[in-house]
C-alpha cells in the first residue's frame, strides 16, 4: 500500500488513471475547445456539480486555472475599495495578502492558529466583499453554517466570498447565503492540479458589471463578463487545461453515482475514528480541541518531539502524512480525508497511531 | 489513420500517451509542488527548453496556464502607460484588446489579412513595449528576423515582445534582439493545453521591479517578481498544472533527442510540399502569397467554394482540416505543420490535394 495523506496534491481518486487512458485513447487532449465534444464535456462538468453541490441553478460556474487565481479575480471583478478577511492561517492570510497587493483597503479580523472565529463579535462591516475560508488547510480549521448565517444576517449587503479549497464536494454549503464558492480539484476531488473551479452568482455578475461600467479595470480574458460570455456557450476565453475539465467531468460522475451522502458520511467516520485516536493517545493529540472547530477534511495532529518519528513510522507502512504548514512543520503532521482516502486507509492509519508509542 | 490538422490543440506528439501513463505510473499528479521531485522536474523542463530553443542564461522561464494569461501579465508588468502592436490579424488584434482593457494607451500598426509588415516604414515608436506576433495563427502570416532586428535598431530602448504561441520550437529567435518570448504548448509542442511559457530577460524583471516600487498595481500571484521568487527555487507561485510541466519536460528531452536542426529541416520540407501543392493548384491557392510572410508551421489554403467539399474528402482519408478562422471559415483551410505531424502525413495530405478536383 502507499497512500498520499498530504491536503494537495493529495492522493487520486481510484478512477482517475482509467479516465486518463480513455481520454488518450478518445485523443480528448486534441479536440478543439470551440467543438461540440468540448461543449458537451464543459457541461456534463458544470451541471454535474451543481447536482452533487445543490448548487442553485442561477450561479454560473467557470474554470480557471487554481484557486489562487480565483483569489486574485474574486478581488479584481468583486471589490472597488474594500474588503474583509477572516484569517486564522496562511490561506485565508494570502487572500488577505492579494487584496492588498491589488491596491485593495483590505481588512483583517484575526484568530489564533488553530482557533474558529467564535470568541469574535460579528458586526455589521462597511465593505464590499467578506472573504471566509470554510476551511483553513494550514491548520485544520472549518467554520460552520451557523457561522456563515450569523455573518450574512449582519450584513444582508455586502457579496460573502467562500473559499472551499480543501474542503469540497464534502460540506454542505448554503449557497443561498453566500455569493461566490470556490475550490481546486487537487485536494477533494482527486484529480492533478491545474484546474480551480469558480461558482458565482448573480450579484457577483452584477457588481462586475458595475465595475466595469464604472471604467475600473477588472482584468482581461478572466473577468466576470467575459467568463460568463463564454460559460453560456460552454466553452472558455482561452485555450484551457481540456483534460483537466475532462477528468473533472468524469469524476464528476463516479461521486455522483457514490451518492454526496455517503461521500459525507464517510468523511464523517474518517474523521471520527481520527480524532478519537489522537485524543485518547498518549503523546499525540488534535492541534484543534473545539470539535465543531475540527475539519472534518483536513485533520492535524500536533505530535510535538514525535513529529519526525511518527512521520517516518508511517512512511515504514507505506502511509506518507503531511507535514505541518509552514512553522508549525517540525511539530504537527497534516492528514487529508478526501473521498480518495478509503475507509479500510483510515482504519489502517488509525491502527498504526495505535501502535505507536 | 487520422491526423489533426487543426492548428491547436492538434495532433498530440507520438509520445505523449506514454508519458502520461508513466506519469500515473509513477503517481506525479499526486506530488507536492514544493518536493525535490517537483523541482527536478521544473529544472528539466526549464534546463532542456534554453539548450533547445538556444535561450540566453540570463531569461528566466516562468509557467502560466495559457499563453492568454501571458498576454495579460506581460502587459501588467511591462506596461505603465503605453504599447504598440504590429497587427495583422485576429490574435496580434486580442494582445492589443488586451493591453486596452487594462487600461494602457495601446497603439495598433495594422497590415490586412494574409500580409506582413514589410510595406511599413518602421520607426522609432516612443512606447514602453512593441508587441511582435512572429507567427499569426489566423491567417498564417510570419515575420522575419530581419524585420525584428530592424524594430530593434529603430527602438533601442523599448521592450519588445515576441507572441510566438503557434510556431516555437520551429523559429530560430534571435533572443539578444528580443526581450521576452512566450508560447502555449498545445501547438509545436504537441502537448494537451493548459499550459503557457514565459520567457523573460533582466530588463523584464527591472521593468517590472520598477513598476512596483512605483506602487503600481502588476497583478498578484503571478506578477514578475513574485514568479521569479519562486522560479529561482525551480518552483511556482500556486499549486501548478504539474502532469502538464512533466510531459513537457518529456517532450522537449525528446526533441533534444531528434535535434533541433532536424526538425527544422523536417519542418521546411514539410511546408515546402504543401505549399507546392497549393501553388500549382487549379482550385486552390496559398492565402499568404509574399514567400517571407509564409508560415511554415501554419499554412493556410485559400479554397473559396471548394472549402467544405476539400475538408470532407480529406476527412474520408482521416485527415482533419482546420477550419479558417473568423470571417474566412467558409473560404480558408488551415493546416498545422508541427513536429507532431509527420513527414508521411504531409506526404499523404500533398497527394490528396493532388487528387482533389
Amino acid at each position: 500500500m502507499n497512500v498520499n495523506f498530504t491536503p494537495g496534491p493529495s492522493q487520486l481518486f481510484y478512477t482517475v488513471a482509467d479516465h486518463a487512458r480513455v481520454a488518450f485513447k478518445e485523443n480528448i487532449p486534441s479536440i478543439s475547445h470551440r467543438s461540440k465534444k468540448f461543449e458537451s464535456i464543459f457541461q456534463k462538468a458544470t451541471d454535474g456539480l451543481k447536482e452533487l453541490l445543490g448548487v442553485p441553478n442561477d450561479y454560473a460556474i467557470f474554470f480557471t486555472s487554481s484557486a489562487t487565481e480565483i483569489w486574485e479575480k474574486s478581488i479584481q471583478n468583486l471589490v472597488e475599495n474594500s474588503s474583509v478577511h477572516f484569517v486564522n492561517g496562511a490561506f485565508s492570510n494570502r487572500y488577505f495578502e492579494i487584496a492588498t497587493q491589488l491596491g485593495k483597503k483590505a481588512l483583517k479580523i484575526e484568530a489564533a492558529l488553530g482557533q474558529d472565529f467564535s470568541s469574535i463579535a460579528i458586526e455589521n462591516y462597511p465593505t464590499e466583499l467578506i472573504a471566509l475560508t470554510q476551511n483553513e488547510t494550514s491548520t485544520g480549521v472549518s467554520i460552520t453554517n451557523a457561522f456563515i448565517q450569523e455573518i450574512r444576517t449582519k450584513n444582508p449587503e455586502a457579496l460573502i466570498a467562500v473559499d472551499a479549497v480543501s474542503s469540497l464536494p464534502y460540506p454542505a454549503i448554503d449557497y443561498e447565503k453566500v455569493d461566490t464558492v470556490f475550490f481546486s480539484v487537487q485536494k477533494g476531488f482527486g484529480l492533478p492540479a491545474g484546474l480551480g473551479v469558480w461558482m458565482v452568482n448573480p450579484k457577483c455578475i452584477a457588481k462586475a458589471e458595475n465595475l466595469l461600467c464604472k471604467g475600473i479595470s477588472i482584468g482581461s480574458y478572466h473577468n466576470i463578463p467575459t467568463l460568463l460570455l463564454n460559460a453560456k456557450k460552454n466553452q472558455t476565453t482561452e485555450t484551457p487545461n481540456v483534460l483537466g475539465i475532462y477528468l473533472l467531468s468524469c469524476v464528476v460522475e463516479d461521486f455522483l453515482r457514490i451518492g454526496i451522502k455517503k461521500i459525507r458520511q464517510e468523511t464523517d467516520y474518517k474523521a471520527a475514528i481520527l480524532y478519537q485516536a489522537l485524543s485518547t493517545h498518549a503523546l499525540l493529540k488534535p492541534f484543534v480541541t473545539n470539535p465543531t472547530a475540527q475539519s472534518k477534511t483536513v485533520i492535524v495532529a500536533d505530535c510535538g518531539e514525535h513529529t519526525a518519528r511518527l512521520s517516518s513510522f508511517l512512511a515504514e507502512h507505506g502511509l506518507q502524512a503531511g507535514d505541518g504548514y509552514g512553522a508549525l512543520k517540525k511539530t504537527q503532521l497534516r492528514f487529508a480525508n478526501f473521498p480518495a482516502h478509503s475507509k479500510e486507509q483510515f482504519e489502517l492509519l488509525v491502527d498504526l497511531i495505535g501502535q505507536f508509542a
